[in-house]
């Protein structure tokens, strides 16, 4: 099991590899800063500038947020879920934190495995 | 295996009853209408007035949303991503309809077992 | 959300129907009686005497091991786990039980919805 | 996130730690080799000579298997399905290979974080 990141697309000198990476990168957005105790919102966004296809035999299946090695959530998706056409796949988590969050999220392919995203300090305020 | 439903807790008698019910229902929010082939939003939020806990021993683990007999996603939780504090579990959903959709959301408590929401009717405009 | 249950087959009158439901209903496989604290396998397996497809639009998506209205466990599964070819999804649970269980197993067609199985009351020896 | 990986506890000079690794690694059990289209049995169980707690709040949540970079399945367990006792987390799948499989699992502590197995390489005959 290889475990794929995120490659920024300008740096990619073939062409071909940008669509790709792209589209099966997990991205993560949310505020830098939480507030203790408090709700605090957080969006697993699949793909940056590329769809990736939501059909039956290659979609993205699930994908988790992890706080350090602690995994938060997990949300596994049925494929058409995203209407069987090429979309971004996306849920907002919302989670309250105690200390200081070192977030990330993963995102798994049917065909192309797992995808895993950058890294996401938050700090409390 | 039962499947409980949430009822009207101003119709309750017991006041005892009202916390238990309220507090495990899963709730939809979402607009009544969508545009086909365009990402709709759905939250399913547990609890209405009440707090659910989020101990290790009794948390809600995991919502679902259905689309008819269709589960479209499912999200499980690892206890103490609330913050192991008193909660409404949450979560948004996208997703991309085609065609009229009778949207429902089940939450599963580690304790007090499965529980259904009302049926959300979404027209295609 | 309608959930579906085994009928025998051997009553049905209408021959189209015995495939559809059994093809689709889980079984629980264990013995009748096992021994506080001790592990005790409880199989689940889709369909007695017909199989499911494992096509990419339509497959057993998950099953789930249920003691009352505690869920013990549950399995996803991605099409093509099977072959892609019918089959009978099938899955071993481990549980170790501390007192009587009543068990219950569901299972989910990305087609054809929930279904769940008859009820195995575990007594403890 | 981290992903931690099982070390040969008869390598290990510190005894602490034997104890840690070995009852949090996910260890695969089957046949070297597979009948192409028939089904196929593989355990996973976790721990070696050691047992993983089936606390609340410290217990294995999950172990997924992988082909390659294909996850076949994944078991979300409840915790005290193993009796709220030390034990080995223990599931068996059945899967139905086409060709050559390069089987691994992980399982994840919700205390330790992500532990991946060694690979197992199934052939066909």
């Amino acid at each position: 099991m290889k475990i794929n990141k995120y490659v920024e697309i300008s740096t990619l000198d073939r062409e071909a590899k940008k669509d790709y990476i792209d589209r099966h990168s997990a991205f993560l957005q949310c505020e830098s800063s939480a507030k203790k105790g408090e709700k605090f919102k957080v969006k697993v966004i699949v793909g940056d500038k590329y769809l990736h296809p939501d059909d039956f035999d290659h979609y993205i299946a699930w994908v988790q947020l992890w706080d350090g090695e602690k995994m938060l959530a997990q949300t596994n998706f049925t494929a058409g879920a995203f209407g069987n056409a090429p979309s971004h796949t996306e849920v907002d988590f919302y989670v309250v934190p105690n200390r200081k969050m070192k977030l990330t999220a993963t995102a798994f392919c049917t065909k192309h495995g797992l995808w895993h995203s950058e890294e996401q300090v938050v700090e409390l305020s």
